[in-house]
């Protein structure tokens, strides 16, 4: 159970960005679309082709100079069974690239349910003699608000075939309060005062303390949202096992100065996302759609020496 | 926004229950699995054709006594794209019966990405001037651990489309107190001493309030685990509004007997959830392989029958 191969493309590419695959239909460029359409019709598998022809050119734009993508399935089960098939498709041209595949599902069940979603997405079934990676990823991000029963499951599947989770703690929305924020009275085994994102973050450590650590992270991350730069300081320095995957980055506010402290002295420990920003890097430079991919490599760079200008180097322990 | 026609189903049927397809493989009776396997391979195609088949056959068994059914969706994922195949047409084939739909997601995200699963399973899509239904469920279950932001594109769903969802509040597995019982200190708006699992069904209560109620109950429910019989109860009398979805009868270990308070005095306000014990009463019985529709509605029934031995009759208000 490990992020090693996430940390060591990271030191390789020294870019600790992940682009989000998040490909509205609005986003794709309209020669893709047309041409898809005309081929398909306009219609789910239409829309389905489009999005993975555009994916594969974000891709194609960005694998040598990025570790990982994050493809966000409600993006794909929009578009119904064609677009669970375009997500099928994504992941492996990803991984053909050299890329690290985060899973954006925030997956959670119990049990043999959490199993099912387990051997999804990180591990294999069995049918017959025949073993199956029915969408095989590297890491996928899980919600924990069940507990230890809804965590396991996954952390097992990590262990036995040397995947990542990232478990939600502080996301970067404006409500993540509401609940994340509370601040718990007494509890037995935490200090009073603790938030419900601060006892989530314990818990990720916990969770994670079995697995391997060749770089000092386990196998189990949690997201923390880059528009809280204070959670993020605090949570580096009480998580020191816990990689942070983080949201919220430009467009919702998220700045390259306050992320900082996500690091730590080696230029590990976090990896911020930008989804939008890259993919429509295009329509905000206004450039021809036809260059949709190297205008995405453009800002995929601009994103990186932006992050890297107050990170430094980042290196191996 | 409203449950409405589960309700009306509920009260048709006299029978407050839902039975969950999670067609594990090992559930599935010898028979289906070779049939299917011969004609598809034995593969993840073959699998989830004989899952399709198995819940089929359940489905035909039960529509005309049972009101709603929830497949939960690992359980299709973990087949891939043909899984999620068969999940799709597992749904519009339980439509077609008259079935109520529960999609047991357990979906969680903010802004357009909840949009995303929104559309996916209760709205719908526009391709060109074409609208389409990814996923035509009537209801989905959802995890609030992002606050509001999390829940508004659904319950914005809900509203224009009439449908339902059904927020986790306090599930049923041992280790749901980690999180959902910590007792919160000072919080605004909500009394000291709250837990968070009370703080997320007022949550529900609120995010319902703007729904149709025509028979007292909101488009917005919550999970609450049968096997936690008190706070059932607590939460019955606290979130007045609020339909609850019953999750670990049976196997799980809740009995029928201490579900009673989960009911108003028409009988309404819950439906209690049973998947394993009635896909699989052919083993349990050791029936012949062939008869397992007709043992899963023998297990429908006594289920029913356990159930309204304590609730009596159920009408509409």
């Amino acid at each position: 159970m490990s992020l090693d191969l996430l940390i060591e493309k990271i030191v390789k590419t020294q870019n600790p960005t992940v682009v989000g695959l998040d490909p509205k239909l609005e986003y794709v460029p309209e020669f893709i679309k047309k041409k898809a359409f005309v081929k398909y019709g306009m219609n789910p598998k239409g829309a389905a082709k489009a999005i993975l022809k555009f994916n594969k050119g974000i891709i194609d734009a960005i694998y040598d100079i990025v570790p990982a993508v994050k493809p966000q399935l409600a993006f794909y089960e929009m578009l119904g069974v064609e677009g669970v098939k375009a997500f099928h498709k994504t992941i492996v041209y990803a991984k053909e690239r050299g890329l690290y595949v985060i899973a954006d599902g925030k997956r959670n069940d119990i049990g043999s349910t959490a199993e099912g979603y387990a051997a999804a997405y990180l591990g294999k079934i069995k049918i017959g003699e025949e073993l199956y990676s029915p969408f095989p990823v590297d890491a996928l991000t899980v919600n924990g608000y069940l507990g230890s029963d809804g965590i396991m499951p996954f952390t097992d599947a990590c262990k036995k075939y040397d995947k990542g989770i990232f478990v939600l703690v502080k996301t970067s929305n404006p409500s993540s309060g509401e609940l994340q924020d509370k601040v718990v009275g007494k509890v037995t085994g935490f200090a009073d005062g603790d938030t419900i994102y601060e006892i989530m973050g314990r818990m990720c450590e916990k969770w994670g303390a079995a697995g391997k650590k060749r770089y000092g992270y386990s196998g189990v991350g949690a997201v923390v949202g880059a528009t809280y730069p204070e959670q993020i300081k605090e949570l580096r320095e009480m998580l020191p096992y816990t990689f942070f995957l983080i949201p919220g980055y430009g467009a919702q506010g998220g700045r390259a100065e306050d992320l900082k402290s996500a690091f730590d002295k080696n230029g590990l420990g976090g990896i911020v996302n930008s989804s939008r920003a890259i993919m429509c890097a295009y329509q905000k430079e206004k450039c021809n759609q036809k260059d949709f991919a190297e205008a995405a490599r453009r800002e995929a760079l601009k994103m990186k020496e932006a992050l890297m200008e107050h990170i430094g180097i980042i290196k191996l322990p």
